[in-house]
């Protein structure tokens, strides 16, 4: 069967691997989500469509698949100048889960627009503070982790003894060494590269919790494991995230849990790669950067026009998640003309004139296409072949064309491979809109075309006119 | 100022009190949010429609608000049946949290459907297990609470030696004794009306943490306590929640949190009323039950018709939040009138001719009405008073039209107010739709009308039956 054929590269082996899951059936997969304390990254939204497409394939091909994707709303605090807010008053003061409560809605409401699916649980970092102090817990029992000073740090050189730390990232101990001087509490640590998995809380800060160390707050990595263990259990088919979380964060999750579990958390690790704009790294402090919002309303110092969230999403999908990206005016344009062309394939089959008889070879050319779409998402969920893949179909629509009629089983068939793909899988809004208001301009273009053929000019020019001051520009073939 | 007249009836006294804040222009507000393990109860939203309504007349006066609305996630899960579950397969089975999700995400949806606000922090009780645990462990220090194999139990006859249980509610201990008889675990409790704080979990539960006392899961009350303390303080300014709650939900949590902080953690306590169907209760079991959902789309058993969220909205605020209200469709036909009446009433305005001059008495007028208006708000947020204020303006908008002109001043500031009330403040979308479609509308009548002007009916005419096929009829006079 071809939906038996998915192949994913993991990051852990560098290769291609036919997946398998666990269970027959079911699917764990755990993505880490967005920090929610401010406007969620545009390469952020690109990862989160990629994995919207993976969650997409997996259930197609007939898996029941439990998608967990976290939100961090505490470990990365230090910065913020919560210390400037009065502590007396609750309530004048900013308090953190206020600021994370915002952004996860904005959060959510952007992925909306890009028509990105729910996952099945979205569980938040802070509320699973019991969850982390008893793996530090079961960590500490098993010497893999030193309390010092208030703060708990996992022990990378004893896990190192029986384990290999940076499996993932294929990094040295010697380079990480080198690596990680310019961190703070340094001297609470045996070594440089141990990473903690608690950490004292100093008076600025707000969001702390009590723990057998003392007033303290989870390290970063530590949340990961503790969320994927809950709600996926010691192991699971996939770990996905950006390619920045790849070391150390991830490094630091597949040490934690293996020291937890005693076992490698994570079949399949996937891993999204970067969105550069116009060919730099995007970053608040350059200003080379670019929210979601700014693109869509066209309110931005980089674009000349807006573009729909439906065609930054297809733009995102012409190229394939494990390769860099550069988003420029000149690319988003380019996509935008394709997907004007996907949906005039469509419309193109829908016209051409449909009759009762069958036609097996015509179905079977379809079925071969089809076919050839499957194997696109089977290697390793490559969008941007499927797309070619979908255009490459231009030909038998025109042979078709040229035929002048289909069979009406055919055409049903065709038009359902468009919609499964660029509806359901890729998650495109390809559906014509027969909204109302393209019924109410309809009649008026009807009306406006009437009015030309019996040469009232008045009536003809002043529809045009009208039409024009709302911002409907219509030609002279209208 | 008439901004500072608000009196809210708070059930804590049993009267109508002046509303003053702990801190000026500053409101903490707690409100009880619902159990995400089925779909929101229509009786529900009219609770979280009444403290949006509240919520945005506090922040209207000029208060910065906090307002926390909770998700409960743990706490009702005996009754579930997770038990059949399988537990080995982790992502096989039906995981707590993905109900949780599931429910939350629709309860949200439904919400934004009835145009509420988000509140500022949307805390989940799940969430908040080691807030919970500092609680009872302090509570257990002042022996106000004991443990019983496994579990922990909140000493009422220990807190009434000092305190007072049962302010709000005024029910007294016998008659709770009486009452609390059919609970389970009675052989751990001291005192049958004892309430547990944290329960043992037993094998079935699959949503549980450690505690000091071993593997178990909060009380419902605690979740409450830990989560408008931690984001709200010791004391805060309202707690609300649906008149249901008020025992033994929220006698408990004054217990708990004066135990706690020994101070009274709310100064009002505010009480939603019920909604019933058709003069009965709703309830599930007897199938006299009507999703919010199933209202708007119209399939139901019990209407014959669909309304929408905005007429559901404004027939809820017709009714005081603190009268009992009945849904038939009756009464939800007599508000969809009077929603389309009051759209007319702005639309009559609109029509009004405006001229230069100013006129100081009409604006006096409208200013006295205004203040009418504010003075409803200010009644313990009295919205049917102030909707029934607003329908007054009617005679005024009479004697303008009378006298066929109006101020340009005098007409902004008369729109500005139902602005105020029905957008602002009840919530409602009274704005005209200016959207596209309404526009390439108006350009087809207009353009049907110039034809019937020339006498050119071909196109007239064609015009109407377009429009008619597809829905939309026009009047001889259009």
């Amino acid at each position: 069967m071809v939906l038996e054929r998915l192949h994913i590269y993991n990051s852990l082996s560098n290769s291609k691997e036919k997946f398998k899951s666990l269970r027959k059936g079911y699917v764990g997969m755990y993505v880490c989500g967005p920090t929610v304390y401010s406007d969620v990254h545009l390469g952020n939204c690109r990862t989160f469509i990629s994995f919207d497409v993976i969650y997409r394939y997996l259930k197609y091909i007939g898996n029941n698949v439990r998608y967990v994707r976290n939100i961090t709303d505490v470990g990365h605090l230090e910065d913020t100048g919560e210390d400037k807010i009065s502590k007396k008053a609750k309530v004048e003061k900013l308090e953190p889960m206020e600021i994370a409560q915002k952004y996860t809605n904005s959060f959510k409401e952007t992925l909306k627009k890009f028509n990105v699916l729910d996952p099945s649980i979205e569980p938040i970092a802070s509320g699973h503070i019991t969850e982390q102090i008893l793996i530090i817990e079961d960590l500490l029992k098993k010497d893999l982790a030193y309390e010092s000073n208030g703060s708990v740090y996992f022990d990378i050189r004893k896990y190192n003894m029986t384990n290999s730390y940076g499996v993932l990232s294929g990094r040295d101990l010697k380079k990480i060494k080198s690596n990680s001087r310019k961190l703070d509490s340094q001297d609470d640590k045996k070594n440089e590269y141990d990473f903690a998995l608690w950490k004292k809380a100093d008076k600025k800060h707000l969001m702390k919790w009590t723990s057998p160390w003392g007033i303290g707050f989870p390290g970063w990595h530590l949340e990961c494991t503790a969320m994927s263990n809950k709600y996926l259990g010691d192991e699971f088919d996939i770990h996905g995230g950006g390619i920045d979380l790849k070391f150390p964060h991830h490094d630091c999750e597949i040490a934690q849990a293996v020291g937890y579990t005693g076992k490698q958390p994570a079949k399949f690790w996937i891993h999204t790669n970067m969105l550069t704009l116009n060919n730099k790294k995007m970053s608040k402090s350059t200003d080379n950067n670019l929210l979601p919002n700014e693109l869509f309303s066209g309110e931005n110092d980089f674009f000349s026009k807006s573009f729909s969230p439906n065609v930054i999403r297809f733009f995102f999908l012409q190229a394939h998640y494990r390769n860099e990206l550069d988003i420029s005016e000149a690319a988003l344009i380019a996509s935008e003309k394709g997907f004007v062309r996907l949906m005039d394939m469509i419309e193109r089959i829908e016209n051409i004139k449909s009759i009762k008889n069958n036609n097996d070879k015509l179905l079977g050319l379809i079925k071969d296409w089809e076919n050839k779409c499957f194997e696109c998402l089977n290697d390793d969920f490559n969008t941007p072949m499927l797309i070619a893949e979908i255009f490459n179909s231009s030909k038998l629509i025109n042979d078709i064309e040229n035929k002048g009629e289909i069979g009406e089983r055919e055409k049903n068939y065709f038009l359902n491979i468009f919609d499964t793909f660029l509806n359901k899988l890729l998650g495109l809004t390809f559906k014509k809109t027969n909204s109302q208001n393209d019924l109410i301009l309809s009649i008026l273009i009807k009306v406006r075309n009437q009015a030309r053929k019996d040469k009232n000019f008045e009536i003809s020019d002043k529809i045009r006119d009208e039409l024009n001051q709302i911002g409907i520009k219509l030609n002279d073939n209208d």
